[in-house]
């Protein structure tokens, strides 16, 4: 079996991200990480007439130029794994209209690019594909519309807040080939804490991303040490404190290593609340920032943690606590 | 590579669906197929304030059902699979609460089921999974309320709107056991021909069903008599009608082996429109009449084509076209 401990899948194909690209928004591109991502957008709009086409747009940018820079053609991939924040994933099944590539449409909220990552190499390592085209995105005022308020009525945002990340990310991941390998990869459980708040999803996914580091450090007799960096993404200010309490908790060392894709995508002068959430967040930080150290050596081993929490505004508005669940995946340059 | 042909993944290990569990709605209960299903509510709201909770109440139930009725405990699982057609997948993220088996979330509207069977034994295939607990819903009230109109504005239907299936469905596939095989996959590729009619959806997925079947034969080398049954779901009377005039355009023979989970579940008697859809339609029909079929030697062998329509709420007001999808499973008893 390609399993070790309870919950952990293992890679011995050991997949590679061989080519890939972030997209972000003008926002994001004033952080600090701004000139890891291959490209800035001038505006928020890119010249649709709705956001939703906008987010639409930047994933099928994400992924056309993510083909177009390893000169692949729909041909040479088996499958596409897409998903996003929207209702019926609709940025991925519109966005993959071009494509006459196996669909599967996945949906993790802001976990879903770990997701996609972890599903690629089972498919390349179950011999189904040699080459997987993943992408997500999101948009701020698609997902303020969606999940909170439409931006005209300027509600006011509370501290615990995160900020929804405008950007879009695609990668492919190939059985060979040059880049970062995937080692292995842990898939949590869907965790509820029974918190409600959906102005505070960070305190609410912590217990999530917690529990799925937990058992990949089990499953794989690791410390937190062993890695250079472990990234998780997006608990934000509040939920990186969270998850650093619990694991302090149980006297686990190495805290240091952990960073986390929210907190840092903005920087410290913005104003965005807890820091940056969105399905695009982990993905542009990991394909953008840490995909950079991992290439230039000044990382040789990460773990990146996605976590999702699996609210809808139906469920906040029939008084439901938030299910959360958190994908690991193991990186090594 | 478990492979044939261009899009079609095969699985020599021929994992098997070891148990299932059906439960329907009172108006699925009054169709021809009723006394496959294991269970039959009561009424449609079991006894729940909002028909969101009922839907959830019914994937819990055919979920611990399903592994109940075979001694099965969570850590026997390696995976659950799970999506539904409710924003952020709402149904399935609560419903997994209660187990702590890694979650994975997919979205493909009515396709979910066959999704959701084809990445089990592809998990099986791969040895990363001896076990992988699936399961779908899908609720009349939450559907017309989320796609349509809350049911107490009484809007008028047309000739070709599909009812929304009451009812979920639970199965377990296994690497070893007793029950029907499945032997390959195909998975579709987003198709859109440009329709925009909501209240039609059965006419926009059958270009995919078209295109997924029409692949899976060229794959496989098989015509349509191969199989004893091809059972679509779900395309209703509209949608089916437009793929058998696809299939004759091109010449197939064997269209007499074609059956469609929306046109069959609720017979003829019953005001329905164009038969019944979402994504517990094909699940209750294919582990319900269809499983019967095979389980008892009627059927000795069979494929499921599932479709979906990638629309939302949104999406629709936007102006936008259906992107479609379709997944095809073979299973044999």
């Amino acid at each position: 079996m390609n399993r070790i401990g309870e919950k952990t899948v293992t890679f011995d194909k050991q997949p590679r991200i061989i080519t890939s690209y972030t997209i972000v928004g003008p926002l994001e591109g004033l952080g600090p990480h701004a000139l890891t991502f291959q490209e800035i957008m001038p505006d928020i709009s890119l010249g649709q007439d709705t956001p939703e086409k906008t987010e639409r747009l930047i994933l099928e940018m994400a992924i056309e130029k993510t083909l177009q820079s390893h000169n692949l053609k729909a041909e040479d991939i088996q499958f596409l794994i897409a998903g996003d924040l929207l209702n019926q994933i609709g940025t991925s099944a519109f966005s993959a209209r071009g494509y006459s590539i196996p669909f599967l449409g996945i949906y993790g909220a802001c976990s879903t690019f770990c997701q996609a990552l972890g599903l690629s190499c089972m498919l390349i390592q179950g011999e189904f594909a040699q080459k997987v085209l993943i992408g997500t995105a999101s948009h701020y005022q698609t997902a303020e519309r969606q999940f909170r308020y439409p931006i005209e009525l300027n509600i006011q945002h509370v501290a615990t807040n995160q900020h929804t990340v405008t950007g879009g990310a695609s990668a492919v991941i190939s059985v060979d080939g040059e880049g970062p390998r995937i080692i292995d990869a842990t898939f949590g459980s869907i965790t509820d804490y029974g918190l409600k708040d959906a102005n505070d999803l960070g305190s609410a996914m912590a217990p999530a991303a917690f529990s799925t580091l937990k058992q990949h450090l089990t499953d794989t007799g690791r410390g937190l040490d062993y890695y250079d960096v472990i990234l998780t993404g997006d608990l934000g200010i509040q939920g990186s404190k969270m998850l650093k309490l619990l694991l302090e908790q149980e006297n686990y060392s190495g805290l240091e290593r952990l960073e986390d894709a929210g907190v840092q995508i903005y920087g410290t002068n913005q104003q965005v609340g807890a820091g940056g959430s969105g399905s695009a967040c982990v993905a542009v930080m990991t394909l953008g920032y840490l995909l950079n150290k991992l290439n230039s050596g000044k990382v040789k081993k990460a773990l990146v943690i996605a976590t999702g929490a699996m609210l809808s505004s139906l469920s906040v508005l029939q008084g439901d606590s938030i299910p959360c669940v958190a994908h690991a995946i193991s990186i090594e340059g």
